[in-house]
């Protein structure tokens, strides 16, 4: 086999088979390849792009290219989440709590990233004495004790994905939705759940920005889920605006707590309940054993709620907090987690409506607060970030605060005020409603 | 200027700048823009293209990568000639000498490459003691006494042309207009001659299949030629069949020394008449001067004539071959060229006419024999090749010599003559006739 030829046939928009997919994933990722023929390579499906068999196949060998978590060592069918990211997306450290207190084993490995603020692992890191590496066994042993356990993910999932996504960045071929998808599902695959539930965000803080382009890659992963044998489902929700009010590390965590005893934002709430509702459709538990997909999610929302309201999910947040060596006081202490020194605020310069709230401008201000990275080694501020004292749709008047930002660097927080200012559109008329969740896919 | 933004610019289909495509070109070259975003530049180049502009800006910043040649020391329009690549193309060694005999200074430089038979230099080289290689002062006074000299291209001649050509050969982005127009008309710039006739083949045995793909080709290097303030045209000619009989080296040579004796093959003493009266017109000498184009050439195509009937370009190519150190005495006793000690014969298996003649084929065989290289560091057999016996549309009995084939290795001409007997097929009609010169772009 000849990698020009592979190139050449797929520029050519002629489907590879899986011995030619594979050739170039195993050549590549062992260096037999060079960076230049995978570029070319890249560019080719940019413009041609793959069938659906040759993405279930790329996603399976960029699985295969490194180590495959074993959870068999988990008892009942556990439930992986992923958002595609946005800003202020903190559900997982809701929706963990809340399905595992429903009866869905909860192993989950998350990623710090690149982006507005830190991942989901720099949050849980925010909170005093948490470690997010641990050993296998006692990652299985915390599952099967507690019900949820998070780590950072391992240099050894999807290695392969890890060296072409790397080549993707600089290379222009970020925007294919076969490459997005096989990307993200291999180190989904390799992560050892039996069913994976797909936040997929559209909306100017997201990287989809129509819902219909959502859709499009949701209905792809969700294809490529199932094909490659884990059962899979999706939910298109809005990323127009920032979910709930905080965006950054400890301020999200703070927020989470929130929800989790019933206190938090209203749509932030919502989407972690539905989120939630479904995995425990998926994991098949609390009665939704056997039933359709509606009946099921809707059984399965009512799970949620329950255990929401009564407590149990803020319960088993502590639970898992402690498991972990971090310190649970924080749910009736939000001081114990990290304080930033200085703050700023934007104000309203007129009486109206907040017309549109642009979720991309507040990210971009918060990453300015210090609560973000732009390079893998970049240190983030814990404590930095932005508190949204107004949303879409409110009354504000002239003076009124609509956001507060956080930090300890004076310039680093002019900067970030500035560009959080223009993230508000003030107007006379009350816009109109987005909907928060926009489509379940399964 | 960032490379990614520039990938991505021209993967979204919008015209770069002048200064975008410097920036790629040079820091390209200079080694500051590594391969892999070449590589995905080309891509979306071989998808997206380059227009007019674009391919100027292209050409003349690869011109601009190495030395150009100065050749004011050399009186008169100079004119180069390039042809695109065929089987049996000898047709510099005989329109150089007949051009120059007309007053046109020829002052050529020229390559080996990869093919089915060594380039021009390699040809000449099988002349006994002839130099290809000269310095720069030595080659303007041949030119200037001599009225022609031709050496081998040096290493400095547009080296982000090789670099970028050595990386399209191995990611699939050779087969697009702009690049392979830039890629030949860069040198074309950088080797100082005044104007420049192209020869772009069509057929089997050429790039361009089709008479259609040949003229796009040639229309965009004319107009890129003419852009950059050389006057450039073109002939389209047919690469059907190889060119003449004898496809090899020293065998090339003896056939051009025939046509020049007015004793070689009609096809390639019509084509070599065509492109030296061109060569005389865009020149402006022996009598051309001021004509319009029709007549210029008409004109030139007479001079070129009276010169190859009255002996003069024979004579012309002695003193060039002396001039350069060989023997000229290889045009009375062809004998001193290197000589294969084995032969081998196609014979026909039934009666009737040659309905069509594989220059692939035909090539194929050649190489086989020895007389091309398949990676720049192999040897050529400058002794080896085929001669044709029968041309298209020639009669035949079976049993009748098709071709033969000559080399010094007995498993090589085996292999050389299965390959050549697949080039001939036999049919009872007589086939439509091809017309050589198909065209003249200018």
């Amino acid at each position: 086999m000849n990698t020009v030829d592979i190139i050449t046939k797929k520029r050519d928009g002629i489907s590879l088979t899986t011995e030619e997919i594979r050739f170039l994933v195993d050549g590549y990722t062992a260096g037999d390849i060079p960076d230049y023929q995978m570029a070319a390579f890249l560019m080719a499906v940019f413009f041609k792009g793959m069938d659906r068999g040759e993405t279930v196949c790329l996603t399976e060998c960029m699985r295969d290219s490194g180590d495959v978590v074993d959870l068999s060592g988990v008892k009942g069918i556990k439930v992986d989440k992923h958002s595609t990211g946005g800003v202020g997306d903190k559900t997982t450290l809701i929706v963990g709590p809340i399905a595992s207190a429903c009866g869905v084993p909860i192993a989950k490995m998350s990623g710090r990233g690149l982006g507005f603020t830190g991942g989901t692992v720099d949050k849980l890191e925010s909170i005093p004495g948490f470690r997010t590496s641990m050993e296998e066994s006692e990652f299985i042993d915390q599952v099967n004790t507690r019900g949820i356990a998070v780590i950072g993910q391992t240099g050894h999932i999807a290695p392969a994905d890890k060296k072409i996504y790397a080549l993707r960045d600089v290379t222009g071929t970020v925007e294919n939705l076969s490459l997005i998808t096989s990307s993200i599902m291999s180190k989904k695959l390799a992560a050892g759940s039996d069913a994976i539930l797909l936040d997929v965000k559209c909306g100017r803080g997201a990287f989809m920005k129509t819902e219909e382009e959502a859709v499009q890659l949701a209905q792809l992963m969700v294809d490529i889920g199932n094909d490659s044998g884990k059962k899979t489902m999706a939910v298109i929700s809005d990323m127009e605006q920032p979910l709930g009010r905080a965006v950054g590390n400890s301020l999200e965590v703070m927020e989470a707590i929130d929800v989790l005893k019933g206190q938090g934002p209203e749509d932030i709430t919502q989407l972690s309940l539905e989120l939630a509702g479904i995995m425990v459709y998926l994991s098949q538990v609390a009665g939704t054993e056997g039933l359709c997909m509606e009946d099921g999610i809707a059984k399965g929302r009512e799970a949620a709620g329950q255990a929401l309201a009564d407590g149990r999910a803020l319960q088993r947040f502590c639970s898992f907090v402690e498991g972990q060596g971090g310190d649970p006081k924080i749910t009736e202490d939000p001081g114990l987690l990290p304080q930033a020194t200085l703050s700023a605020t934007v104000k309203a310069e007129r009486d109206g409506f907040i017309t549109s709230l642009d979720a991309m401008a507040i990210g971009i201000a918060s990453q300015h607060t210090g609560a973000g990275r732009q390079r893998k080694e970049d240190a983030i501020d814990l404590s930095a970030g932005t508190v949204l004292n107004a949303k879409r749709g409110d009354k504000v008047c002239a003076g009124d605060v609509l956001c507060t930002l956080y930090g300890n660097d004076e310039t680093k927080l002019k900067t970030a005020s500035e560009e959080a200012a223009k993230a508000f559109a003030i107007d006379d008329n009350v816009p109109e409603e987005r909907k928060l969740i926009k489509r379940i896919i399964g």
